[in-house]
């Protein structure tokens, strides 16, 4: 344990986490919202881009992230900026701004009350 | 999109990922290696410490972290500060340490060369 946290370089320059969940109940959930294939979607965008890899960006499958009432939602870190998308141009506008170039796209930001 | 990112309150204070992933082919993976209780062990602490939920902490199910060399692992955002656990007093220690008081195990850390 140590008082001051060395900062090491960044594994990834950018992770983001899609959530993949599947309620069992039949509760609303961001599987049922194409969250599968938007996460394939980027995952193939990244990876065409010559973006995918150490220093650069992770794409992520995640269990649930606990915003349900806001899905289908993915996370991006270390920003921690939340997204919440419809459709397939809005990933390819995730991965085109903020994944390549670093630019929130705010138009997609998950309302901050929404939660679970 | 904007140009000028405004900086939102961070929907979790620090947000875990445990890489859960099982890869089928027999090659070493973290959840051949207690990946499962180390997140279900993580996750019951920080329920009971009180630690878990919007503007504090959420431990989170993950598929492949791609540091599979460094397995098991865990990765902590905002921080981006990566452990590689050995045994349950190693999630107790994340949990006290880190997740409760924001002091990174230095011991854990993964070292920085070891990728996918």
């Amino acid at each position: 344990m140590s008082e001051t946290t060395q900062p090491a370089p960044a594994y990834f320059e950018r992770h983001i986490f899609f959530c993949l969940n599947e309620r069992p109940n039949g509760e609303a959930c961001c599987a049922q919202h194409g969250a599968q294939e938007a996460f394939d979607r980027c995952k193939a965008l990244v990876k065409a881009a010559g973006l995918a890899g150490p220093g650069k960006v992770r794409v992520n499958k995640a269990g649930c992230l606990d915003r349900c009432a806001a899905g289908p939602v993915a996370v991006v870190y270390p920003e921690g900026v939340w997204y919440s998308y419809v459709d397939a141009s809005d990933i390819d506008e995730i991965v085109e701004s903020h994944l390549k170039n670093g630019q929130v796209v705010e138009r997609l930001r998950t309302p901050p009350e929404l939660g679970r």
